[in-house]
């Protein structure tokens, strides 16, 4: 941690902060850190004030796509500690993402003792309550010019802070994707690449426009399994087991997932790593047995679904009382919060 | 083209340009094309000098790779009048990719008028003489701020020219994708999109590290059909009858393969679209009957592949007097270079 540069902003912008009316991902703290990757190594971290950067036009990042990132989350104590939820595997994973993208790994101190001396210094900006938390974003893009389509040999790795309310979206209904697709076989829907992104917008806008807030992704060469719901990783409940697609490279390997499946053991919640097919869900649901749906990521923690449809057909889900998402979801942010105790290890002072 | 603000450069570089000596995509003219979509509509187009840009760290472009372009080339014929190859077809390429991701559709007006308005101001850059062009890239990026995945209110629209000599890239052995893709059914590889190319890197590194210039993808389903080959389409003459793939949701519909699909029936080469299979080919190259492979594309136009390798085993092309893709190369440079009279009405005069 040592060798970060820091040159401090001469005034915070904290106070003019409406911290009760926040829209997600649209206020950012007054730092950010950068560290640059040229001729072959990462140079020395700069924690600097947030501000918008030159870039060349050429930069392989607007041509090729070349850019990983990740959605972390930070939160604060009744005492006053500031604490990191997993951030190992937030780390692991970007740099599986930076080698698939044909980037360079970034070092541990840099991303994760990085991270705490910037969130060290952005302390104020982390309020406690529920519902509270500071959204991390660090991600990395190829800024070497040229428009011939090859890896670049410079990057920029970032990190920037957003202040964040809990995040709730209304009711969410969803279409079972019967023609697009997020992700090919020996693809990139494993990373949490920039690229998969942008192929998601164009139908989940044409869903939005026949009502539904999202899209439960489906393989693409069949479209019978069920893989992720939005941005989110998806689990269905038929009785009371609770089924999830298991992580492939067409299938984020997301840390609420993982912490999901881990949870629902200790509290004795049978949870099967299997692929489910859109028949299944159909059936489960007209025979009664779909009792839940719900998305699980870093924004939204739980997402629970309301409903699906299936070729025209609606498939409204029961109201039920002992909510697995619920219950999940609860017992998960109050570990996260340091309200309940962590057996597992989890989370992390900064 | 009136509505073209116009900023001029105090000085060119032109004459530190050593243009015997160019590297393919390093060197940009003094002046580039801006256009930002902002509140709805997009603004006056501007050209300027060619310099880097300021962005705030959570734009769009580097978080979701909403990001798509398109590469042509202008040629200067002996009376230094300047010429376009088929710009409508990248132009309306160009809206189907932005229609696809997401983005907002780019005028004819500033993509067509203000690219000859540009190329006018610039030339100087494009020089005469076999093998000498002037590479243009039109691309749309997403430059609103915010990390949540939605698509961007805000674009900006460029175009950076670069100089370029003949596109040589050595001997090109192929190796054939067994398990890594390009495209998903019901994805973008049919866009020109950036979040494709990032995809590609790190799997032709591998092809690289073992001894091959590129891959040829297949569908990712099966791994049976061959589609693209790197980033340009791929055609196979088995005897004296040439394939390419159909254009689908996984194949970019190149203009350099529609042109050679047409300038082929012309010069009376048999053509079918259809997908050739793994194993049709690797059994005309154990009975002799493949003559050929070549990739197509606007940087290279025809690129003839000396070998494929398939589970391991290479297979080298026999060495042929009458090339198609030597003849079809030699008639389409022909034509976009205005020596061979242009039956088809492709070049459009600057």
């Amino acid at each position: 941690m040592s060798n970060v540069i820091i040159n401090r902003a001469e005034t915070s912008k904290i106070e003019s902060v409406d911290f009760e009316n926040l829209t997600f991902g649209n206020t950012f703290t007054d730092h950010m850190l950068v560290c640059d990757f040229r001729n072959g190594q990462w140079e020395q971290p700069v924690i600097q004030p947030y501000a918008p950067f030159l870039i060349d036009p050429s930069a392989k990042i607007f041509h090729y796509g070349q850019a990983i990132f990740e959605g972390m989350k930070a939160y604060k104590d009744e005492h006053d500690d500031v604490w990191l939820f997993r951030p190992d595997q937030n780390y692991d994973r970007f740099n599986k993402s930076a080698v698939r993208l044909a980037m360079p790994e970034i070092p541990e101190e840099v991303f994760i003792d990085g991270l705490k001396q910037l969130i060290q210094i952005e302390k104020e900006w982390v309020k406690k309550g529920n519902g509270n938390s500071l959204y991390i974003r660090p991600f990395m893009i190829a800024i070497g010019s040229g428009v011939i389509a090859a890896p670049s040999t410079q990057y920029r790795f970032m990190i920037i802070l957003s202040p964040a309310k809990s995040y709730y979206s209304g009711e969410v209904k969803v279409i079972i994707a019967e023609h697009f697709s997020r992700a090919a076989n020996g693809g990139i829907g494993a990373a949490k690449a920039a690229g998969n992104y942008s192929a998601q917008f164009y139908p989940t806008k044409l869903a939005n426009e026949a009502g539904f807030q999202q899209i439960i992704w489906t393989d693409d060469a069949t479209h019978t399994k069920l893989e992720e719901a939005g941005t989110m990783n998806v689990f269905f409940r038929i009785n009371d087991t609770l089924y999830t697609a298991p992580t492939s490279e067409r299938i984020l390997d997301g840390v609420t997932r993982k912490s999901l499946i881990e949870l629902a053991a200790r509290e004795n919640i049978k949870v099967e790593e299997r692929s489910v097919l859109v028949a299944e869900l159909v059936e489960a649901a007209e025979n009664g047995t779909l009792k839940e749906i719900f998305g699980a990521g870093t924004a939204a923690v739980v997402n629970p679904i309301v409903g699906f449809s299936f070729q025209d057909k609606y498939h409204e889900l029961p109201k039920i009382e002992n909510s697995f998402a619920l219950e999940l979801k609860s017992k998960l942010t109050g570990i996260q919060r340091k309200e309940l105790e962590d057996t597992f290890g989890w989370t992390v002072k900064v």
